[in-house]
């Protein structure tokens, strides 16, 4: 068995140039005897546009209709049209080729509208067709409720959509995009950042969710749940003049026992979708914050840091959190509206904030992590304003002003630079 | 039963302001206590866009895979765009809609791929949709084969869709359109042309046929052979403030005993879209011109009018056919390449003509009809190259100058401007 997925995001999709681009790197595994399906985003730009006609077409000021089954009817066509287009240049390359719907399959989701996750993929029908030498091409993003209606999984969801299909095609998924690998941090930032050969699930969960924008965090969920390779690739090359591929390098993502080099930290991710609210004058007692924090989570607002502080009075604390900038108003109208009931004085929000984060899974056995962060921080001068960790991450909240600082600071602390 | 199938063009959904107006006319039809069902075409443009993408992605310089599955499935997503659209703008509205995708209906066809026939509608899942009160948005021009490949009906086939789901509906289906019904002629050429009440379903197969662009020819076949009532009316309405509609003007295509005014000439068409193709000198022999038929029938390209005349000798003859533009030149090129087996000495090619035609089934009953237009023609010097002629109409090749003229006299010599 040397079955393949492969996934062309929208730049590589973004015209007709780039499309046979992508077919010539199709048609190399082909030749070097793989049986392929490849996942296709829409053009890049394509999604945005659909998306803006849905919520022209709702209610004035209500926005889109995110959970509407008509906003996955527009939106999904995005990714039929690369779909057809990607399968009619690979007939055009000589080789056996045909696109295969979200309903064709069918890619089985639940009916949540807008952000439909997948159910289950039967494999035997697309499995047989890849075998036989055909390559399936795959709208990414798209699937289908039990009940036939059109779902879409949320934008992103075309590397969510490849990690599915190679699960069920019991294969590995390569994904093609505009950056060759995961890197130790964003090299836009710190010059000096290397791409990782490998990295585990775990980590690159960890990275995808703390600010890492190559990969969607429920792919990597999912890649680590079905136990799917993937590996991310840059789509800017080319065959040779005998069709076939330079040597595979970008970044492998495995198991944490496939990885042979060890590391205590793997990589530093930087977020800028942060908000901080904070509540002066709250009084001290345990039903006044989980009465908050139900609040909170009643309304679907998440929250990840959590600081309490002295405040000007002893019966009174000064209650500080974070949430996803997007939820931050929201929250914050949310706390005020309930400001008879808990008490306290006054709330700020501080939008101006950054989340910087090491991630390693060699921080399970190693000390001093932490200490090296706080340390390299402190050198620079840069306040920690509060401060989450999990068992291979610790994310800490700063100024904003500092944080490709913190983030050049840290990756030079940990030694990632070096080869 | 009031169920109706409500039909809209391209123009119609060419923006998201326009997209409101027909669901504005969509919902006076709803208040009025139909059950509708409304079928429409990609937004004007769109479906010229996703063709060119298609050439793009074939062959370079083989032109578009017009036969091609995946051609469809690139096209066929115009129509799912605006269906969805027009879906969210009608619940937006208050009104219960969803969209019908032509594989969910299913509309199967055969899979003649760009050029797909519908075969068969079933119309119980749908009419149980609508007489519920839910408005069914049905994207035109598409349709799906039996083993779940998606199709599309060829150029204008959103018409055809329309009066098909209307068939399956058993009802009516009014065509909303950028011209307020059809005319006696075109408008643009001779102002006095009239808007005519009712026209027959043969009548309008011939206009549609003979250059009337109002609608297309498979449609009012379709609603000739399925009995389908096709009112013809203009998109540029509005509501009034109660939302009801105007009285419905417009043009009704209906049976030829249901229509009261009796003409013998109902309409005058022009098509430039002719091209003659004259032998000199061919062996007068019938051998050699039925090898000559042959040859083009094989190659499919449809013959309309022929003449044969006197040659310089008495054992040839000069012998002109007309075939439809885009088939001259390979038309041509055959003729050419069997020169050694018929013997011609020389072919031309003179796309400068015109077919002008008189409609109308009152021909039937009554003679002299072919003598006035010749009278017509001759009064104003236009020199008739051919002829060719059906039960209710009489076409003449002209040079292409004089067509407009040609158009002009024969309304005025029929009759045709007056109430």
């Amino acid at each position: 068995m040397t079955r393949l997925v492969m996934k062309f995001g929208g730049t590589s999709m973004g015209d007709l140039e780039r499309i046979r681009r992508a077919a010539r790197i199709v048609a190399a595994e082909v030749k070097a005897g793989r049986k392929v399906a490849v996942v296709v985003s829409a053009m890049a730009g394509k999604t945005n546009e659909l998306v803006a006609w849905t919520d022209g077409a709702g209610k004035p000021g209500a926005g889109v209709a995110l959970s509407d089954d008509e906003y996955d009817v527009v939106v999904a066509s995005g990714e039929q049209v690369t779909a057809g287009l990607l399968a009619l240049t690979l007939r055009n390359l000589g080789l056996d080729a045909r696109s295969w719907m979200g309903w064709q399959i069918p890619i089985l989701t639940d009916d949540a509208h807008g952000r439909a996750r997948i159910e289950d993929i039967p494999g035997a029908v697309l499995g047989a067709a890849v075998d036989s030498g055909q390559v399936a091409v795959v709208p990414g993003f798209q699937g289908v409720t039990r009940d036939g209606r059109i779902t879409t999984l949320g934008r992103g969801g075309s590397d969510t959509s490849a990690v599915a299909v190679a699960a069920a095609l019991e294969c590995p998924c390569d994904i093609y995009t505009d950056v060759d690998g995961v890197y130790t941090t964003d090299p836009r930032i710190e010059q000096k950042a290397r791409r990782l050969e490998r990295v585990s699930y775990e980590e690159m969960l960890e990275m995808a969710s703390l600010g890492a924008k190559v990969l969607q965090t429920r792919s990597v969920e999912l890649a680590m749940a079905k136990q799917v390779p993937v590996r991310v690739l840059s789509s800017f090359i080319e065959p040779d003049e005998n069709g076939n591929l330079p040597e595979k390098s970008g970044t492998l993502i495995c198991e944490e026992d496939e990885i042979v080099e060890k590391r205590i930290v793997s990589g530093v991710t930087m977020s800028r979708d942060e908000a901080r609210i904070t509540l002066l004058g709250l009084p001290d007692r345990i039903e006044t914050t989980a009465r908050l924090f139900t609040l909170l989570a009643e309304a679907n607002v998440n929250v990840d840091m959590i600081v309490q502080s002295r405040a000007r009075t002893p019966e009174t604390v000064n209650l500080t959190f974070t949430t996803g900038r997007r939820d931050a108003s929201r929250a914050a109208d949310l706390t005020r509206a309930a400001q008879g009931e808990l008490g306290f004085e006054e709330v700020a929000v501080d939008e101006d904030v950054a989340k910087v984060s090491v991630i390693g899974v060699g921080m399970r056995s190693h000390a001093g992590v932490a200490q090296t962060m706080f340390q390299a921080l402190a050198d620079k001068g840069v306040k920690i304003q509060a401060i989450s960790t999990s068992e291979i991450k610790i994310s800490v909240l700063i100024d904003a002003a500092y944080a490709e600082l913190a983030v050049r600071a840290l990756h030079g602390a940990y030694g990632l630079e070096a080869a």
